[in-house]
């Protein structure tokens, strides 16, 4: 199927004089250098010329010699990034990554990575912060077209493709003729630095206040090269009864505060995680009560075409429609007019600001890797220091929304005990997400509503509510112990105790379960 | 000296027929409500009402048997609330309090107190999630004047009164004859819930967008009370050595920051909170380099009267005018002309709010209790359990703002040894800010900037610029020793050793010093 010739798609004629083939980038690229790539959760990525380079480095045995240091929105697909991690091609990441090869360079110190909530990344990138002179070497970008003025029409996401063409020093677009055109899709707003920084107007989910392209200079544009390739997205874990049952749970808590009036009918823009929860959580929606609802979120995933399909969903706002490259994009494609004028993509620096998050007021929702009994939240690091994905957007949602709700199962499997982990401990051993910051926690199990409660009440709420049973006496018998310890001592405002705090990590890392059988020392 | 009479101040004149003493007011409250008062950080808070209903307790032997649940703005005076708490009289408080008797209350269990953002304490009031009905029974609120219409003039802060006159269900109002009237200083917006909430037009530190009253429904006003007692606001601690050191490192990273062109020549808008290095840092932007600057924070303080005397400071918004009772407020009223006309002072809900403060690109700079290696900050729990005064908005500013500064002395003293304490270690026992917050952290050590560092860097940089000399080999060797061992087993992106990392903080608790002879366990 043909979706138009790469002449089509480029309107600004003067740079047809670069077209050239990814190989033909390869002199542009030394050793050491800062990059940037438009994408965002593997949607709209470069492909063409990542793989091109890392065909490069294979080929010439260049593994470890040449290393870049690569910015992108968050992760890209595993064909690239993770590519370029199994070839030893990368010194520092930032902020989000996926795939086996670059998590354990990141874990064994051979990549340098950083997180950070992606709202902050995207500006910061813009502020010049990431790099010694402020700048971006290289940035890499896949564009449906460009316009007769040389405004970049991006894909299936925005990214941090406005930051980029402005700090970058040369750009190169990959035109992508292997799929429809996503013009008109998109809202861009290209911010000023402060003091120059006007609001973002944005007064609805789907409310454009931008324009459908990314104003770029075209002198900085040194390549265009053709690529067919689609985005490698991946199909999501189908919902379990634990999903579900937390998803009931949300559901029933939404339409209790419709009823006290503390939400309207038709809720407010819903932001919903990636995973299985999530899809269960969509799922609920689209079986639910609720109508005519809308979202404003970082990522739009396949259960979202369900939601849309339900004639439940009025339109939802993101930064990438990171659909599974199948069904999801060939669905997608095939119904464009049933879904393309409900969906607005925008930039990450908009998609994830604090303004229009908040101003909105969204719902937001998010399943961590554990949280404790005071309900801080630990979103990144197993064991408390394996980074597995990174931060995310989460809490650009969960600090800035209406209302802010984690969500994830009671306990996981180790390889000896199917609830050997617990996801709810009295101290999470790294924190991304505090106390001040969460509303509600939710397991299976039940659901806590820590809004207004100080710290030893949200405490026994954790536990009576989302403590699963094989823990609840354990976990109880800390707390207990905690609150008699230091409140005798006039210091128990937050009772923990530093020397077995962590005794049930400690256990899980020696015998394979945190369930233990006391508290001593 | 007068200030006008009541009569004059009240121009609503239907309310005189509701002037009262404050004994009057009494028979309003009732064990277990819930009560808002106007006021933050001690500044226009009520005097009157809150006095006499402590007399009512002690004088009647009630203490213990009548009991409120007390939401203000952040602090109010000792003689009000830490009088409520030296009389049993506290349920539950938040967000942020000032007192020994209320801390005493609330790290033995008596009060029930929870911290959060301030700038999201104030909306969540305004969304009725604190009170079982959303409801607050009373609301206390002291005002300069009462407009014609009805509008209520705050004094010398604005806190949440425009969330309180919604949200109570009576008002007391206690007109504050004894000093000025502050009308005309205030800029007032009333926020919509989401959906219809729009956006906060501030594009600088002083723009006006609103009234410079609060509209209220005077059917709410059940009394109205003369006061004549004027703030009791602390005179702050002098700067010290350490201090200065601190602000010479901000001094000079500021003006790297605008040599790089990543600031302007004026800065941009600056927060600082409060204490001793806060104040060294105005100190140094009085004698230094910088122009034209502009304020934009939550609490102007005495030394802001020396910023704006210098000639250097155009203007300056926050949320209170927290002057000393002597001879901060003095010192103002005597000077009014030179300086009302550049402040602008702000509900919490706005002064703290993510939009303008991410908009306009504060500099946020604010003191934790401790900060670890790899750039957690503690701002509430000393020790990790014990309350101090609660989180306020630091994190309104650190996380929002162009670049989150926190700074700290690298040592405190303990009884027996005056570098007892180390500021910076392996692990913070309690976390408020979190590494994906700061971007900067100082000591009188030196300035570690942080931008763009992965978490080893990072650990690496703090270590070398801000741990205090006696710390420096017993840190380097903690992370030396937790980087080998989690590298090895492939789980090293940020080290920790869950079964050492606080023996600094247990040494402490036994032996008085966090100097460790070694790290066995």
């Amino acid at each position: 199927m043909s979706y138009g010739t790469l002449e089509d798609r480029v309107r600004r004629k003067s740079l047809l004089s670069k077209v050239m083939t990814a190989q033909d980038c390869i002199p542009f690229f030394k050793n050491g250098m800062n990059i940037g790539w438009s994408g965002f959760t593997p949607a709209g990525y470069p492909k063409e010329v990542p793989i091109a380079l890392a065909d490069h480095v294979e080929k010439n045995g260049l593994q470890g010699t040449t290393k870049y240091n690569l910015f992108v929105g968050a992760s890209a697909g595993a064909e690239t990034e993770d590519r370029w991690a199994s070839l030893d091609m990368m010194d520092r990441r930032w902020p989000y990554q996926t795939g086996k090869n670059i998590a354990k360079g990141i874990n064994t110190g051979k990549i340098r990575m950083g997180d950070k909530h992606l709202g902050h990344f995207a500006q910061d990138v813009g502020y010049g912060f990431y790099t010694e002179n402020g700048r971006m070497d290289i940035a890499i970008i896949e564009v449906s077209a460009v316009t007769e003025e040389g405004g970049l029409v991006p894909t299936s996401s925005c990214g941090i493709v406005p930051e980029l063409v402005r700090v970058a020093d040369k750009i190169i677009l990959e035109v992508n003729t292997g799929q429809p055109s996503f013009e008109g899709m998109h809202d861009i707003i290209m911010q000023e630095k402060p003091p120059r920084r006007q609001p973002i107007l944005i007064t609805s989910a789907t409310h454009r206040v931008g324009t459908t392209y990314v104003p770029c200079d075209p002198e900085k544009i040194v390549a265009v090269v053709e690529s067919k390739r689609r985005d490698k997205g991946r199909a999501f874990a189908d919902m379990d009864d634990t999903s579900e049952a937390i998803a009931d749970h949300i559901m029933d808590f939404l339409g209790n505060e419709v009823k006290k009036g503390r939400l309207p009918e038709n809720l407010l823009p819903l932001q919903s995680g990636v995973g299985s929860i999530a899809n269960a959580v969509v799922g609920g929606l689209t079986k639910g009560p609720f109508k005519n609802l809308t979202v404003y979120t970082e990522v739009l995933q396949d259960t979202m075409l369900d939601l849309f399909d339900s004639g439940k969903l009025d339109g939802a706002s993101a930064c990438s429609l990171s659909l599974s490259e199948n069904p999801g994009f060939p669905r997608f494609f095939e119904n464009w007019d049933k879904y393309a004028d409900k969906i607005v993509l925008r930039p990450l620096s908009i998609s994830n600001a604090p303004e229009p998050i908040r101003r909105l007021g969204c719902i937001a929702m998010n399943t961590p890797v554990e949280f404790d009994i005071y309900a801080h939240a630990n979103s990144t690091l197993v064991g408390g220091t394996r980074m597995i994905n990174g931060l995310g957007g989460s809490g650009d949602f969960l600090r800035n929304g209406y209302l802010k709700i984690m969500h994830s199962p009671s306990v996981r499997p180790t390889k000896t005990d199917p609830t050997g982990i617990t996801c709810v401990v009295p101290k999470a051993p790294h924190i991304d997400h505090t106390e001040h910051d969460l509303d509600v926690l939710v397991t299976e199990q039940g659901l806590a509503d820590l809004r207004g409660l100080a710290p030893k009440d949200r405490a026994q709420e954790i536990i009576n509510k989302c403590v699963h049973p094989d823990y609840k006496d354990i976990i109880q018998e800390y707390f207990d112990m905690a609150c008699r310890i230091t409140l005798e001592k006039g210091i128990g405002h937050e009772p923990q105790l530093f020397d077995r705090c962590f005794k049930m990590q400690l256990n899980l890392a020696e015998n394979g379960t945190m369930k233990i059988d006391n508290w001593d020392i």
